[in-house]
């Protein structure tokens, strides 16, 4: 089977092909496990660090229809749509995010239609879907059956991208699924423009150095999951039968509410007091008020029972974090 | 002041120019009322039967971007964007209800954010936003705050354009407002490819001595409004001011719930037994699939907060429908 990664080369489109060589099979439409012969990563630039023959680094624009149905071409059995703009950048760039959030969906969706058997895939969605304005206006916590209210661009796209997965899967247009992805730390890397962009800076800076500046108040919660747990979820959400999903295709993948307080402490339990002090509390009133909008809390009832799984501590999330930089 | 009615040769869009008309003012972005010097009415087709100098009939495809940007112009200060493909032949006609639906309303936001000063847009969005593939996978009454579960093409693609008036409202490139209607009850007319389109047809076909065909049973309950009572909340929605919206421009209008068979109960007690035996009930299982999907029951808080107003009882709708053909 021919597998497709788009954002291949990212962060975590590396981390998810890496894995799905390590298996060597996914689920196909008729429900058993093949062999992946094929895996292309697909992104702006080449993905690097593969030295796999079923590997094929494709580059292009995601949000050009003619690319993306020579990309899926009429043999696709499996996409995992990770390209995105992320949100701070999509709230500064309103038509770029429409592009590369929305339209390029929507353009994948096409190209999967057009198959001659419906592929499955893999919508990255985002907590960032729900949003409250102000305290309480989203349930505590928040269920598979919240209202999507995004108060942020990158939310509306991401949301009506699930809105489109799931009518296109119950037409039978391609067997989709949309999954919510909680804040994932620690990014290794450089910050990006996400909002949340310093719920990884918060503990890879210091271990690396340098100081983390942190624009959000010790009591700020955010719902996070690990790189690893975000992997094992969206293989999950791959491997599991649609139908599974019930008359909804889109489920909050499972997190774990941490106060950035105590992920400053978690890091000084880990790796030391004076790495701890390299956390610097430097208000920023525009990543706050996004972040504040994001809720912390979710019941992740569908999740678990999909199979989908949550870290349970974060002190084991900065230690993976250390393993994985050796 | 400049207005446009898209859909405007239409039934709901003919009765709102006139009602338009009729007032003489609409409230500009000031917050002060002023007078409609020029009303656009947009359609496929030339809207008919005005006699008006302050009348200007538009004729253009809606999904053009360019007949849109030139209809908007840079001086339209209040849009009714009534225009769709109604829900039966959208789910027939996949392609033709996302261009019509989706991109229409994109291409209105996008040539309303590009006026120097950001008009009022109400964009008419519909219960089918919500869809419950089982009984009681939609809470009774179904609230404002109940997640978009849209289960036709129809719902998907209104869901996607309230987000997208929501988030050009929050970002300030419109001041919209999405109007979730009822079911519009007595339409006149012929009956058209909307799943509902039994809903008026039941009264009207037997008043004018046709047969009616009830393609669902009499158990069956719909939300309902009256086409007087939706121009008067089109227009409501129109005048109030938009942060009494809250933080989501979504607001599900007040309705009235009606079981099919008291509707044919009350034709006979306004009209006699001999018209309500023209109502034949004739199952359809593709009609009755979809309907079912439908909450009846909703929870208006806000729609009443914002000055919204419900029909109180469907003999009176009758009544109405009775007076307004003659």
């Amino acid at each position: 089977m021919r597998a497709v990664i788009t954002g291949g080369a990212g962060f975590l489109g590396s981390r998810l092909a890496r894995k799905i060589l390590e298996r060597g099979t996914l689920i196909d439409a008729d429900g058993a496990q093949h062999e992946v012969r094929e895996l292309v990563l697909f992104d702006v630039v080449p993905a690097a660090g593969f030295d796999d023959p079923r590997v094929k680094v494709v580059t292009g624009d995601v949000a050009d229809p003619q690319t993306v149905r020579t990309l899926i071409g009429s043999h696709t059995q499996s996409v995992f749509h990770l390209a995105a703009i992320v949100s701070g950048q999509a709230e500064a760039e309103f038509d770029l995010g429409m592009r590369i959030n929305f339209d390029a969906t929507r353009h994948l969706l096409e190209a999967m239609r057009a198959m001659p058997t419906p592929g499955r895939l893999v919508f990255t969605s985002s907590l960032a879907v729900f949003g409250a304005a102000a305290p309480g206006d989203v349930p505590d916590p928040v269920r598979d059956d919240t209202a999507l209210t995004p108060l942020s661009s990158y939310g509306v796209q991401k949301a009506m991208g699930e809105l489109m997965v799931n009518d296109y899967s119950r037409k039978g247009f391609v067997d989709g699924r949309a999954l919510r992805l909680p804040t994932i730390t620690v990014r290794p890397g450089k910050p990006n423009a996400a909002a949340s962009s310093f719920a990884s800076g918060i503990i890879r800076e210091p271990l690396s150095g340098v100081d983390a500046i942190v624009p959000v108040g010790p009591d700020t919660r955010m719902w996070i999951l690990s790189p690893k747990s975000v992997i094992d979820n969206l293989i999950v959400g791959h491997e599991v039968d649609g139908s599974a999903f019930g008359s909804y295709r889109a489920v909050s993948v499972p997190g774990m509410q941490v106060r950035i307080g105590d992920m400053a402490e978690a890091l000084a339990r880990v790796a030391g007091l004076e790495v701890a002090a390299r956390i610097k509390w430097q208000h920023d009133p525009r990543i706050d008020r996004i972040v504040k909008t994001w809720p912390s809390n979710f019941d992740c009832a569908k999740g678990l029972r999909l199979g989908m799984k949550a870290d349970s501590n974060f002190d084991d999330i900065i230690r993976a974090h250390i393993a994985d930089q050796r």
